[in-house]
């Protein structure tokens, strides 16, 4: 998906919303187990009730690899049954040495068709250029993440007299273009999102940590949305295990369109 | 495999080899291919050829997800294929929030039985300590990587005075201890290893980059052998690739007992 058909589907559906399919087996409802991929059967349920008000699913890898060739099975049909229209993210973190990351383009968007992958900046450059080299394909670095360890060295101040993450935000949006690369930036920094809006003020942000991760909607629209809207916002759990019981997808629905509701108000109503 | 278990092995066989089972489908001889997995195929004769010069094998995760489920089923019958006296590296990359990389921990410890798995240290410690909860098992953090990129932030000078990488190390020594934390070290910077060894002198050291990547094992032996031993040392493609007909498996074997006799050399003689 190209930048101009993202822009459109989320001025369509007034939405920033990506629901994360972070598919824990040890949390989807009992009565799904009982048959092969579980997951794949617990996601397009969810899908089915959340689809119009999303613009963006990501999935998680961890939670499908761990479940070994049932868990791929079911990361592999979900992928499919998710709508063209929709962008795909393969939340991944990958990144490895220059023909390794060709392997893992490979995976992620050749063999499945997912729009982008999230990828750790600390290799360098030739770890994720060869996931930029596919046409309409984006590569998510990651910023700042949401959790604590964060501050371990993200915010680690270099004597250039910017911060680790500063650099990897200026670093990298010089690997591609605004069309190709995207930051996460994490829901719990709120306090951060007018700062990097001047570093890199074109780049569509992913913004995880939204929900039970703690974030607070209204900063980081005002504080990360731009002309082009710019941004991908994240919610996994709080969403996808609102319910337990065989109304979960219902349960998950009212949720999505609750949140949903919250940022309708930023798109004016033409 | 716990810390001495890895020392006894290095002793006995003389040995710091560690094959990489980097099984590019593409690279492996045509007549494996017309059945099911064929990289298991591959790799159960490369390690009939290696095991007796090998001390540990690394499987880089990208080339069988690659491949889809048959990548994925092959990967589960090599580790199993693999014995128990042999360290078995997950190299993955893998590291995310915390509930996240529980999941990897499971994956690649509770469903397949991997000693170690390579984390990127950007998330910081809430990212890797789930997978250090488990008991004999290992993170190896990436330090200093073998590629180019590895100058783009690795080798950031911070305001305390010392570079990220280095910071990396220094911090993440403490997360766990020299029995359950390793550090990716690239070959090619060989006149690290040194200054390495001053910040964390009894860590085991993953050293990538000797052969197809061109390090230097000499430099590398003399700056980073400790008393313990300390050094786990890769070569893929330079053993694996060594031939490409019906005999790529004995190809293999010469090359990997040409490394061993460099390696022997270290090794007193009683």
């Amino acid at each position: 998906m190209n930048r101009t058909e993202l822009i459109d589907t989320i001025r369509k559906k007034k939405s920033f919303l990506c629901v994360g399919l972070d598919s824990d087996i040890t949390r989807i409802p009992s009565f799904l187990k009982n048959q092969p991929n579980p997951q794949f059967r617990f996601n397009k349920e969810i899908i089915h009730h959340t689809v119009d008000v999303a613009i963006a699913y990501k999935l998680n890898t961890a939670f499908y690899e761990a479940e070994g060739i049932d868990g791929w099975s079911s990361l592999e049909k979900t992928v499919a049954e998710i709508p063209d229209s929709i962008f795909k993210i393969a939340d991944a973190k990958r990144g490895d040495i220059g023909n390794t990351s060709k392997q893992y383009a490979k995976a992620f968007f050749e063999k499945m068709s997912f729009d982008a992958i999230t990828v750790s900046p600390y290799m360098g450059v030739d770890s994720v250029k060869p996931f930029i080299e596919f046409e309409d394909k984006w590569i998510i670095i990651l910023g700042v993440t949401s959790n604590k360890g964060s501050y371990d060295f993200q915010f680690q101040p270099l004597t250039s007299g910017i911060k680790l993450y500063e650099q990897v935000l200026t670093t990298a949006a010089k690997w591609g273009t605004n069309s190709n690369v995207m930051f996460v930036v994490g829901a719990t920094h709120p306090a951060v999102f007018h700062k990097i809006r001047r570093m890199i003020p074109d780049h569509f942000l992913l913004v995880p940590g939204v929900g039970a991760q703690g974030g607070d909607l209204e900063a980081i629209i005002k504080g990360g949305k731009i002309k082009d809207e710019g941004l991908v916002i994240n919610s996994s759990r709080s969403i996808i295990f609102a319910g337990d019981g065989a109304d979960f997808g219902e349960k998950a629905g009212v949720q999505a369109h609750a949140i949903h509701d919250q940022m309708a108000k930023y798109f004016s109503s033409e």
